[in-house]
């Protein structure tokens, strides 16, 4: 394992996704108002933020439009509402699940599109599924991403097989995703390392999204890029299902090209992201998400605590033990 | 620089230290009260912690005894009503600052006090004071490490000097501290290493002490850790002054060796630190802290900010830039 760069230098592969609309939008069935967001496109424009996410692709005939904001679907009229023609060095990406996207209908051609991105999420056991979606992308002439998820339960050779046939696509960075905040620095380098043997050989980048279940987000990201990953995910204020994500403003602070600034994130934690935690929209580190993390989980039985506004930590240890070995 | 273990294997040399009365006695001038401090003691017994640090052993020429709670001077009688004889393999713990204890006579000999480590608190100018203290505590039968404070302010071979004078003191371990939660993962790997190499000369042992200005407290711990470091402070709940400390449920969560549990610390965090929060007792991660912690520098302006409950923190970023440059 080699360090590429050091606390001093500019990496010029490095890649600043903000996540928030997308993963904070877990938090608040993505029902932002159009301020917020474009507040939040200004920000990353100022703060030199590689690529804002807008939200899903999520199909509308799985998807009731009524249940949701307009950002679980990310209709390209929506965007363009925010973002005009998007003449600015910010990119615009949507998030579109494997098995839940329309793609065929829903992604239009590259150029009649004010998206940049498709980034495509995927479980282990879905691959052929994600390539697809991968070629008719590109084929449109979208850039594109794939995010491996929940990769701290799946075995290494299926990763590596994985990331293999990934290789032979267009595609243009694989993401280590830790989808339940488990894994611990170490490991995310040794995971870096591993992506980035088979991307280099194919040509390919590595991402990372963390969790921060056990206040390692932040931590696992900068040890993940310093180990060779170059796409970092992060939102503001880590706002991000369950326990959250890397916050923007700790990512930003890190990195020294003087491109990237913390101060338009921070005024939007003032103006925005404090005011839906007042509201009661719930995220962030919590004992129950600690408990997830530890025992390499999903943050489905913290959520659901967090949401019952209970705070009996000490039962929640014994209920969540019962499911893990049920 | 080398890896001592790996994710799955027990060290024997691990001495988990639990500082929350101490550290976390900066948050409420030490008031707590005997029911918090007695089932600490008895959760830390539970939970294989191997040295409970009780609070300060300050001087009552300089501090007033109506100012503070009594764990600002834990004299050994008040030590003694919590722990009796100590019967058990959890060993006590207090803090001496140079030029604020009053060592020649509160600090008596080993036999008839319940403590069993003094850990000197010094700056990297006041080491020969620091040397007279660790001399007289090892001579009463103490024994005894050294925190060289704000050691992300210091150069490099100022440190390295300091080292090499401790070695030859009878101290156990030397403590990387970050007082400003300023230092990333591989400035603690780096430090860790540093420190041990001097270490390993005198067969001495090394400790971190972590802040949490960026989220980054419990990852530099266990990366100390995990380059050498052996005796790892951490606070339940993460309590301590400003972003406080590692959280000792995280770091007992990753360690390996079975004697550690998770579970009674939990219980600590439902029955009391949970209650100082809502009685308004403050700490932990804040975008105040972040921004000293990126500045490097003391905490103090952000924890005058979260006190007077401001939000206003891209006006805060200003008010720092002008303290720092002035």
């Amino acid at each position: 394992m080699a360090q590429k760069g050091d606390l001093l230098s500019v990496r010029k592969d490095i890649r600043v996704v903000d996540a928030t609309i997308r993963d904070g939008g877990l938090c608040n069935d993505f029902r932002f108002d159009d301020k917020f967001v474009k507040d939040l496109y200004a920000a990353n424009v100022k703060a030199g933020v590689d690529y804002m996410e807008f939200g899903y692709k999520a199909s509308k005939e799985i998807f009731d439009e009524n249940d949701f904001g307009k950002w679980k679907f990310c209709k390209d009229e929506d965007i363009r509402k925010i973002v005009g023609d998007n003449k600015t060095d910010l990119k615009i990406a949507v998030m579109a699940d494997v098995g839940r996207t329309d793609f065929k209908n829903d992604i239009i051609q590259k150029k009649d599109s004010p998206i940049d991105l498709i980034r495509i999420a995927t479980y282990i056991n879905t691959i052929p599924a994600a390539i697809e979606m991968i070629e008719d992308a590109a084929k449109k002439g979208y850039e594109t991403t794939i995010n491996i998820m929940a990769v701290s339960k799946a075995r290494t050779e299926d990763i590596k097989a994985a990331l293999e046939a990934f290789g032979q696509t267009p595609v243009s960075a694989f993401y280590i995703v830790d989808s339940y905040g488990s894994i611990y620095p170490e490991e995310a380098r040794r995971l870096a390392d591993m992506y980035c043997e088979i991307a280099d050989k194919y040509k390919k980048s590595v991402g990372i999204h963390a969790h921060n279940n056990q206040q390692l987000a932040f931590a696992n990201t900068i040890e993940a890029m310093t180990y060779g990953a170059s796409y970092l995910d992060a939102t503001v204020d880590g706002m991000g299902r369950g326990a959250g994500n890397c916050a923007l403003e700790l990512l930003l602070g890190f990195l020294k090209n003087p491109k990237y600034k913390v101060d338009p994130i921070v005024k939007i934690i003032e103006d925005h992201t404090s005011k839906l935690r007042e509201q009661g929209v719930k995220w962030g580190y919590d004992i129950p998400y600690m408990l997830t993390g530890q025992y390499n989980t999903h943050p489905r039985p913290a959520i659901q605590f967090v949401k019952e506004e209970r705070k009996d930590y000490y039962k929640f240890i014994n209920e969540l033990y019962d499911i893990i070995n049920n």
